[in-house]
């Protein structure tokens, strides 16, 4: 064979991570296809070809096929430590790089090994840092978005202050808030902090001022340490469209240290479907998680997306499920937060959550401070 | 109101781009949904509280809206440039950023006005100038992969030499080979360089070799210089799993000037459901020729992926339709190409095309050199 004598040896731990599947499709399906996975997601060439040491060292190892109620089966395989190398893009190509082009796969969940987990950091502060951060002990957190797209940077200032004066914790740009000339990344910025913590010190508060930083891939860094500079005291980025690791290289920087919020933007299609694709456990839990995140944005039930309860919830336990060293972080669930459903709300997602309320904060009635202080006292009552 | 205070002048030059998404249900469904996504990607809030300035200037328009034969309805909607700023991150926000968690919403088209293209450069090689690279006029061109991961840096750059010597043009990593312990990155990339180059001084051959850099968002760069430094004559980079703007770095950097291949990796849930995600002919044809991608692998209809055809006839429309100022690239299909399929897929894409093989050179027979003459020989008689 063409390979064969091409192979000395094969150095790994033995250290094995696991992914679960759902596969689309009977037993026998099932079998045929968690066998590919194997393959595909590591040599990916036909295994007639390779020398024992790759087959044996190498390859995906099927743990177990159940049946699951929905009549799909789920099948758990473990990948090599070493075949995800210990970078964040590799490993995510191992868990789903090829056979995202495959129907009928969907990653319903990610064991990270403790060996896995060397190579990855987490979350920088985590719920309880967070907290720290902005004074917030035993009770919710509150967070809305500066917008609309359109406003000059000190109509956007105007605003911010007001939502500090007003009592929100994290006051983040709006995910579309870039570069563009109605309101530039550095100006914006920097008014935007200025106003925050101009309230802060006046009234003895702590809200942060959390600028997005999705942006060119040469850019992201650079505007950060900017708005660390100007004052912010959080960031901004929206993985789906600059890479996880991206979000990984922020929170990893440990001359910026501050607490990272993750939107899903460009994320959507992953969680769509039952047959294809990502959990939501998986892709808005565990996933930003690993990457660094402090908290993630989804799209709340009931409001103008479709997630159910049981999907927000299953990212909840996403944000907060044993994974190792990995700090548990925020849910910040948004997208239709209405001043009317805050007490369902609060019952809903308790008080370890960030509440993210946009346009219904400006929508409540003409008083934005007071519309801010409203929504938090209905959730807190 | 809140915000009619804020608002002066908001600049636009009234220029807009055009995207088409299919749109799942009824008329009456249509229309909704179109009129949401003029919301959602833009303002993002209750258009009740938008001043008057912003409404008519920032806001998406649709510009029509059909019925589509397969009973879905097709609405194009235009919006301003200026919402996308200048970046590729923020233009694919508008174009999917919170729809895509929208179901029933998937992007068939996107027309990129001359406004919006004068801030992308696009393709540096695109078909013309990769055939220079490598020396093909008229004729085919040939890749494949050197795998499988596990082999040690000298074991691929042996295959690599015997690939060379067989006349494969574009001889690149496996995507799956990032910087694990078998073959670290930059032994691999040096000795593989040196394989190619040493066939190509010796036979007065053109190959080039184009290792992995799909890497953490801060080594990339660094990565590509050092395989250009050590005589790599091309990139490979998975812009699912580093984002698309870092291939658009790459392409732009004048101190590479590489030719840059687009891998399909963690992006296949996009284009698996008619009712949610982006047309193939967007993702893996006109998204990756706007961020600079000299060729587009994709998984070829009859391997062991599912797509049809028709899918693939679309790819190839994408990286050729007219798009302003954007060369056309190279389709490069892969996945499941064998020797004895060899005529059929020549005569179905034609000669402006890269055909990839990757296990199919490795099972054909003990001679891979003479394996790859052979591959070479069916396509081309």
């Amino acid at each position: 064979m063409i390979l064969d004598g091409l192979v000395s040896e094969v150095p790994v731990s033995g250290s094995r991570f696991t992914v679960e599947y759902r596969l689309a499709g009977n037993e026998a399906d099932a079998y045929a296809m968690a066998q590919d996975i194997c393959v595909e997601q590591t040599v990916e060439c036909p295994i007639g070809i390779l020398p024992d040491r790759i087959r044996q060292n190498i390859l995906g190892r099927v743990e177990s096929i159940e049946k699951a109620p929905d009549g799909a089966h789920r099948a758990r395989i473990g990948f090599p430590v070493e075949v995800a190398g210990t970078e964040l893009t590799q490993l995510l190509n191992v868990i789903f790089g090829n056979v995202s082009i495959k129907p009928g796969i969907r990653v319903e969940h990610v064991e990270f090994s403790e060996t896995l987990l060397r190579n990855f950091r987490g979350p920088r502060f985590g719920r309880n840092g967070l907290r720290e951060v902005v004074h917030a002990q035993g009770r919710a957190l509150f967070s809305t978005a500066l917008k609309p797209m359109g406003l000059k940077a000190a109509g956007l200032a105007e605003l911010a202050g007001q939502f500090a004066t007003g009592g929100i914790d994290v006051i983040k740009d709006d995910h579309g808030l870039a570069n563009q000339p109605f309101a530039d990344f550095r100006e914006r910025v920097s008014r935007c902090a200025d106003a925050v913590n101009a309230v802060n010190q006046k009234a003895g508060l702590h809200s942060i001022y959390a600028p997005n930083v999705t942006a060119p891939a040469d850019e992201i860094l650079e505007r950060a340490r900017y708005a660390r500079q100007m004052g912010a005291g959080g960031l901004l980025i929206a993985p789906g469209l600059t890479g996880f690791d991206a979000m990984r290289c922020l929170a990893d920087d440990d001359g910026l240290g501050l607490p990272i919020l993750s939107h899903p933007a460009f994320q959507g299609t992953y969680v769509l479907s039952p047959d294809h694709g990502i959990s939501h456990q998986v892709l808005f839990g565990l996933l930003p998680r690993l990457a660094g995140a402090d908290a993630t944005i989804y799209p709340n039930y009931g409001g103008r997306f479709s997630f159910t309860q049981d999907e927000c919830r299953s990212i909840v336990r996403g944000t907060e499920m044993p994974a190792g060293k990995l700090r548990p972080i925020f849910p910040a669930p948004g997208g239709g937060m209405r001043m009317d459903r805050a007490p369902e709300l609060a019952a809903f997602y308790g008080p370890d959550t960030i509440f993210l309320i946009g346009g219904g904060l400006m929508s409540a009635g003409p008083d934005l401070v007071e519309n801010c202080r409203q929504f938090r006292r209905l959730i807190e009552s």
